[in-house]
């Protein structure tokens, strides 16, 4: 089963909670409830959409519609919800 | 008889509760006020819609109206507030 | 005696409540302060008005004002409250 | 003496009361604190104004600002407000 | 010393009390909060200002900010809050 | 050291209180808490702004933010605060 | 580890607390809140962005989001909210 995003949406896997910790960027209680990282899975057509599949990123937490795809936590938001891809 | 959505409507036929576990996306509870599924039967004519009747969307809960087109439970939204095309 | 919707305006007429239930269009309990059905009367010269007088169409109920013509119940709303055009 | 609208500004002298119930178009108490009827009586320059001196036009009755000319209720409102032109 | 207003900012003198009856433009006391007259000194070189130094001036009396020039009453307001040029 | 505005934000320096009154222009107590005067020591590079250094103005009390630079009172506004240029 | 800002975003490193002081700027206490200082690490792809790395800024307190990048203080932030560029 796939998520098509339409337009300027993009589907986000959700990155697991001890791999923020580990990655060296850890966010701040303050700010805990704002940001949050994960893996695109897939994105719309927009050509405003610079991410692509794979790639890790920053991401306004209250951002998006919560959606388990196939068991595990994913979030669909808009492009512009997205601040930074993360490279390691 | 027939609704033809005008602009960027679009007439969409509410999938029913079964059908959501059975295809492996399940929306948790804290998300289940926010999305639902359902399958698109008519479209304005916006060049920005890009989903055809028959296909299996994921959409913001309270976007629309809800409608009943003979006797069945259908919602006419903005195409805007479709997030994704589900393929299964 | 005629009214002329200027701009983006439409003119329409309301249906009565029992044309809702033959037309087999029925507006469940929870939405039915939100929709309802008319034809449409007189429409402003915008360009973006898709309907024309006689069309029978669904609107948002709390669009536009109130207004009797001849002693029947008109709305004047414009043109982007109009959800659907109803064919039968 | 003479009021010059300036824009999207139109002068409406407002129509008296017993000319609503002659002209056959009245407006049911739950709307009468949304619409109203007056004449033209001067415009700005902008080309979006299609209504012209003398015309009887509905307006939306919060529109605007009022002022006495000559003794005589009048409402400067912006053309925008005006909703359809009365032909009888 | 003289004022120079900025864009589409209007400087405007405003008119004293007694000009207003004299003038036979009366406003209502439920108005009296919302209108008043004044005459242009200065505009700012927008080209959608219509009004030129000498224009006596109807205005919305919420508009802009007040301040004294040479011991005189006046306004700095947006051309838009214009709503009328009197002439007598 | 130095601040360069950017794109539409100006730096200004504040004018001293008895500035104000020996200028003749005096902001009368209901409004003193909405405009000031000052003097323009930096812009940005956006084509709207219209002041230069050393231009005294009148601007809107509430804009931009307050810093001390060399230990004198300053404020970065953006130029659509600013109402007038004062020519003395 | 690295942070690539997207589009109009800004990744800034907080500039340390006594570097505010010694600079000269002094941000004084009812600005506090408002205003702070720091170093531009990453710039989006945005034309608008102005500001390169290394740059020292002033910018809006209230903008982006903190982030803790190798253990030190970041912000990401939207290009508008950077203020003005501080030369020394």
């Amino acid at each position: 089963m796939k998520l098509k995003p339409l337009g300027d949406r993009v589907l986000v896997k959700r990155a697991e909670s001890e791999t923020k910790t580990k990655s060296g960027i850890f966010i701040p209680d303050t700010a805990q409830e704002k940001t949050t990282q994960g893996f695109v899975v897939a994105v719309g057509d927009d050509e405003a959409i610079k991410v692509k599949p794979k790639d890790k990123i920053l991401f306004d937490k209250y951002a998006g519609t919560e959606i388990k795809v196939d068991g595990e936590d994913h979030v669909i938001m808009r492009n512009d919800d997205i601040q930074a891809v993360i490279e390691e």
